[in-house]
């Protein structure tokens, strides 16, 4: 995974921060796995970064809410929500923000 | 580090996500540490998350476009800003954004 490569702003962002619990349960890999190639494969789709040590980040960028609020509908996760609050969180944050500016750095070598 | 506990949008994110060099020299983690130290103590902070596998990303809130802008113009930041395209990262991202709503999840156990 590398920092995402997306448009020039406005466009959207998802920001889904999570602690796991303990004792999580398994199945959740391949769901996390699973819910990124789903996302992918959506409209209005622009990219994701995610890293996880003691807290996970994951952010999903968007051309607008409609396609942020589809993506949240979807069955299959839908389905993977209600597992991570049943059985794969302590606790969880999802933030939509409105990216207003972006700039960055590539290293030339 | 826990997700951060921020009031009622609207407020802002700075979306951070960096990409470490393979040999990226000494003093990251010190200044890194140093640098989420300084924010905590700046007018206008409001949280911070972090978390770093295949790449890092950090987002940080804030009340207003003001404090970010002053952030980013602090003295000791502008030389870790410096250090970080000398010799610590391939690639970074910074995104800034206007979050518009929240909402989480605790377990209650």
């Amino acid at each position: 995974m590398s920092p995402a490569t997306t448009p020039e702003p406005p466009y959207y962002a998802v920001i889904f921060t999570s602690r796991r619990r303990a004792a999580p349960g398994d199945g959740y890999e391949a769901t996390a796995e699973r819910m990124i190639e789903l996302a992918r494969a959506r409209p209005g789709f622009l990219g994701v970064e995610s890293a996880r040590d003691e807290i996970g980040i994951t952010v999903s960028y968007w051309d607008d809410l409609d396609a942020i609020a589809a993506w949240k509908a979807d069955g299959e996760h839908l389905l993977a929500q209600a597992e991570g609050r049943d059985r794969w969180y302590a606790r969880y944050a999802v933030r939509i923000a409105r990216v207003e500016k972006e700039y960055g750095f590539t290293r030339e070598e």
